[in-house]
């Protein structure tokens, strides 16, 4: 009954299905198998928000040649069957006697040779959404073959992004930018923070969002301790700085980025570190380049913040973005991973203030050749001061 | 700088944790170890959306006696500090050489004696949440403790709902009523569906929901094929049936009810089908009882569908409801859970049409000693017209 034309033409997955299968050959897997969300998505174009269900696990092989297939839930078939996939096998989930495994180790032992390798992501980042008994069952029916970590085979497809992914990417956060743009009409003194919430989402969602996967954020006198927390019942008030982040979704693709609003005149430290966040992630937008590591940034970041006057943040500063809230690599002291040009990703630099208060910045972008290119739209310089 | 006090008192989590200790001890456990975020948040109260980036893993410890200990990235301590939580040991994530691994592989050798038993959900509807090879690495750590399946430990506990509980579902289940009430405003012919949801989840926000964190329907002429998809462009028209299935979530607690709306005057077998489920429905609550299987209720469903006239739809037709959009247990052929008063449960018969097309309904209930007690507001019997 659905006419949606598809996210992407069935170009879009094919290329994405060659770029995995050369990276499978360059690390001798035979298959890959896949489990969560994003990367269901990627592979196959099949979006449906029916993953907030634990209730049934949901599997697409990659072979190392032809087309993906999908081993899915009998539910699931009228929308897979819309995707560009053909070959769909299911089964009526749930089931207490065999999720699927049948089925799944059937695939398997088709597409794989006898002694070859299956990989799936079991890195960083990465968690199987299947039972656990039921993937040592797998493990127990694959006779020779092995199931070996695919992370870096993942990563290294999913992190580049295609021109048709930007312009998704570009499309949801310009749809974040406009929702930001009125916060200032709902914001006001007196509110409280979990109105600011509801109404920030409505405007997401007017604004073309097609849910509103993530939003956390805080208000608290110049400053706040938590960035993560759902809101509470206290009103806003004079003197507040007001932080709202989202993860808004258009088409399967999220924005992440955030931004900060003075509740009356800022004090002049928060000015202070609100200026130094902004340079910071000027100068990072400025430098950053293909053949930097992840690490390099976070260490540019870092010596940015300082020199413009503020303490950095501990933990990573920016990371992947796109059909996940966050994707690798994380912009940290620790994580080496080569910046190539295709990379969308999001620079959140935080200042630390005193008595366990902060603030952080964030913006999105894609890396090409020569330099970063803003997906966001960038925060002004000076704080927007909602007056009391 | 939050100030929420809590989604509920202390007494609550301490009294879940009782009942978790008393079932390990029957399964002769020594500690749980939870990872996912329904899990999380049922022991400690600890709610956050940032889940929805995969990039750190959380992990909770329920040890044979004494309260929980958090093992968690920093980024989360100052909101795990506002729970009861007490023991809530960090470290800086994501972090690709440790992953949290030292902290809670030193967590569960001092809770867990030389040789003892560790139990994390490994069956049906349960996945673990974090790097499998992180998985592998800590069952070599442990040295002679050994993991086991705690799947019926964790759904014996969380399948009964205590009165606070109970209270949360009421409260969304009435939040998301209201906003079905609202659909005649902008389901208009002509509209499209992605409108509609758009517009819906707006409702549901502006009722009193703290997020949308699901919405699937369908509108097509006397039915639909698919009842998991995002919305289309298509314009709604006259003729059709549309449905709109929400879990919307207040206070952390989901409900999963649908409604149908004809498009113009129904047809005769569009009317007949709603009326099958109406009534099967009805049937179902009224004879639903503590002590029954749910095949049990499975069975009754079909047969009351087929004495009305209708097609049973296949796969399960009802499920539990809490803390996850879904929980155990599954209406469904061969799920043979005891159903105990207390358990929160949504009722959804299906109708099959011709040409591949259904009609769904949708209510949500808890079981009381003497029977069901609805906590959504009950479909009207006859299919709300929506007049072209």
């Amino acid at each position: 009954m659905h006419d949606t034309p598809g996210i992407f033409p069935a170009s879009e997955f094919e290329n994405r299905t060659a770029r995995f299968q050369s990276e499978m050959a360059q690390r001798g897997m035979d298959a890959l198998l896949l489990t969560t969300p994003p990367d269901v998505f990627y592979v196959t174009g099949f979006l449906t928000r029916f993953w907030e269900s634990p209730a049934r696990p949901w599997f697409v092989i990659v072979p190392a040649r032809g087309e993906p297939v999908a081993v899915i839930p009998a539910i699931g078939e009228p929308p897979m069957a819309r995707t560009w996939i053909t070959d769909i096998r299911t089964w009526e989930a749930p089931n207490p006697n065999d999720s699927g495994m049948t089925l799944l180790g059937d695939a398997l032992r088709d597409l794989v040779p006898d002694t070859g390798y299956i990989g799936t992501p079991m890195g960083l980042e990465t968690h199987l959404r299947m039972p656990l008994a039921d993937y040592q069952y797998l493990c127990g029916v694959l006779g020779q073959r092995t199931l070996i970590d695919a992370t870096a085979c993942v990563q290294r497809v999913r992190e580049i992004k295609s021109e048709a992914e930007v312009a998704k990417l570009r499309n949801i956060c310009e749809i974040g930018g406009r929702a930001f743009d009125q916060v200032p009409q709902f914001a006001q003194p007196g509110t409280s923070l979990e109105a600011v919430f509801r109404a920030f989402q409505v405007a997401c969602l007017q604004q073309g969002a097609d849910w509103v996967s993530y939003l956390a954020g805080a208000a608290g006198p110049s400053g706040y301790s938590d960035v993560i927390s759902p809101a509470g019942t206290r009103p806003i008030a004079n003197g507040d700085i007001l932080m709202l982040d989202t993860g808004a979704v258009r088409d399967g693709y999220f924005c992440d980025f955030d931004r900060n609003y003075a509740i009356g005149k800022p004090s002049a430290e928060t000015t202070r570190a609100h200026e130094a966040l902004w340079r910071a992630t000027e100068d990072a937008l400025a430098a950053i380049r293909p053949g930097m590591r992840a690490c390099d940034v976070h260490q540019l970041l870092c010596q940015s913040l300082v020199r413009h006057g503020a303490e950095p943040g501990v933990g990573r500063l920016g990371h992947g973005l796109g059909v996940s809230l966050t994707e690798w690599p994380s912009l940290s002291a620790d994580d080496e991973t080569p910046l190539r040009a295709g990379m969308v990703l999001t620079l959140e630099p935080g200042a630390v203030l005193d008595q366990g208060r902060m603030i952080v910045h964030e913006e999105n972008f894609v890396l090409r050749d020569d330099g970063a290119e803003l997906l966001s739209p960038r925060a002004p310089f000076d704080l927007p001061v909602i007056a009391p």
